[in-house]
């Protein structure tokens, strides 16, 4: 997974994805005394980052393998991702998900025309549930992240970020994306360093759920606890990607945590001065950078907003 | 108040105003069957487009009179725009606010520096009161729309709509704006209909407070009838502008209207679908689209989100 590929997904996406503005807030700049830019990716297809890899992947699948359709396992915004993707390529999807899902991510799955089929987090195994459907039905699995394919359409996020600081003669010290499976992260990772080799890039996760924070430390693949909850359910991989990991081992400088509280005070944030809506696993970046995790004064600082997917009771709460 | 001045409000805003996307909705086109375009206000500095009348009005006033500050009347919106400029500009401002308007607008104008003075919605004149404080202190006065310098700060909305229609190949069928004293719908009126001549150009407004729906069909300013009431804080006035009227009485085909039901399921819609807090009044253009006030099939539509201002515990309800 090369900058010329993530170039390649650019392309394939430019007729179909949101090209997402950079935003920033006076307010906050004033306050941290640093630059201090938002990638919005709630204002992306789907609501979150996801439609860029799905619809990169999809669109590599072979004319003749697109009868048999695709299947994935997601807790949310992959399955919206693919569902979206393989609608508008005229494929069908079936999205593994688990019962206790955001409704409404589940919901908007299926408006995008997918068979959902739930399964139960603690007993069943989502893989080989999806597994069983591509054998049954010759359907292509779609992973989540650990796929050069759509490591290359998230990087196309990274890939604006740094065509827009270039514009306005930037050059971004930190950019720092919420990591689940890695494979945001990674593709903004080559898509900002190849343009910008000195940045800074960091992953963000929540308290207990930090396998890269530990893995970038360590050096090599990390699982965290799995002991700990968290309100970020799109951020609940238990170990970081082979695939992804190859790359942000490589190329992230660390990772930062926030816990669920400061997760609450980034998304109502977002709401208040931003007027944007995130959900809790794509306010964790901007919630390290609140809660002070990250030296900022002075600096250029690009913060990924990865998704805004949230049920309505839960967004109430956060942001009251 | 021509094009011109427009341009000349862009060049005075640009390093200081956020230049805000058009975002759209691939679900809504597909329901509507018409390609709708959203010019996103509350991702403007302070919250909503009331920054760039007020940043453009104040740059106007001569050096020799900023010492003696600004005041304004305003419920809410117009308040943070002009308390905002000021602030940039290094001058004082106060800012007259009836007792019932949303706390958050009261508390972020004060945030801006602003000095605030409540008064009574009932029993209170505010034009008096800020005339008062005009006098006492020799403060400019900075009235919300009926002003040249203001409408042309609107403008720039619409000039940024014409744009980025152009750049995008297409050319709009219409272009809806929220009214209440009517100074943003004038000034995108004008901008875009500089560039798209055969565009129409309407005002929305919440049931009840139809000013300019009624005054656009007497062809001469008529109030409302003063007996409703609204969710719709930002939009109470009771009769368009003079100014604003002899250009929007020119310029606009006609006036739709929203009741409070249609506004809140737009707002619920902006949450849901496009990620973004729109405030009531700003959600009211929506609103009238949605309850297919508009013929909208195989149309190209603006529609305008003008602020984002709106208190967390309406907020919730509205969306829940």
């Amino acid at each position: 997974m090369t900058p010329a590929d993530i170039d390649t997904a650019a392309r394939v996406l430019a007729p179909f994805a949101v090209r997402t503005p950079l935003l920033s807030s006076p307010a906050l700049d004033a306050r941290l005394g640093a630059k201090v830019f938002f990638k919005p990716e709630m204002l992306q297809r789907t609501g979150s980052f996801k439609f860029r890899g799905a619809f990169n992947k999809l669109s590599s699948i072979p004319q003749a393998a697109r009868a048999g359709g695709v299947v994935a396992f997601s807790s949310g915004n992959h399955a919206q991702g693919v569902a979206a993707a393989a609608q508008i390529l005229g494929m069908q999807a079936t999205i593994v998900m688990p019962a206790d899902a955001p409704v409404s991510k589940r919901e908007r799955t299926k408006g995008y025309g997918a068979k959902v089929v739930l399964y139960d987090r603690e007993r069943e195994d989502r893989e080989a549930i999806a597994r069983e459907v591509a054998a049954k039905h010759g359907a292509t699995l779609v992973p989540p992240y650990d796929d050069p394919k759509i490591i290359a359409g998230q990087g196309t996020t990274g890939r604006e970020i740094a065509d827009d600081m270039a514009a306005l003669g930037l050059s971004p010290d930190i950019v720092m994306a919420p990591a689940s499976g890695g494979g945001l992260v990674a593709g903004i990772a080559t898509a900002v360093k190849a343009k910008f080799p000195q940045a800074m890039v960091m992953s963000a996760e929540p308290e207990g759920f930090d396998d890269h924070a530990r893995s970038l430390r360590a050096g090599r693949r990390e699982a965290h606890d799995a002991k700990g909850r968290t309100i970020c359910d799109a951020l609940m991989a238990l170990i970081p990607g082979e695939i992804t990991f190859a790359i942000n081992g490589r190329l992230l400088s660390h990772g930062a945590v926030a816990s669920d509280a400061e997760v609450a005070a980034a998304v109502a944030f977002v709401f208040r001065e931003l007027k944007l809506v995130v959900e809790p696993g794509g306010a964790v970046a901007l919630a390290a950078l609140l809660a002070g995790r990250v030296e900022a004064t002075g600096k250029t600082i690009v913060i990924v907003l990865s998704g805004g997917n949230v049920d309505t009771d839960l967004y109430a709460k956060l942001i009251g």
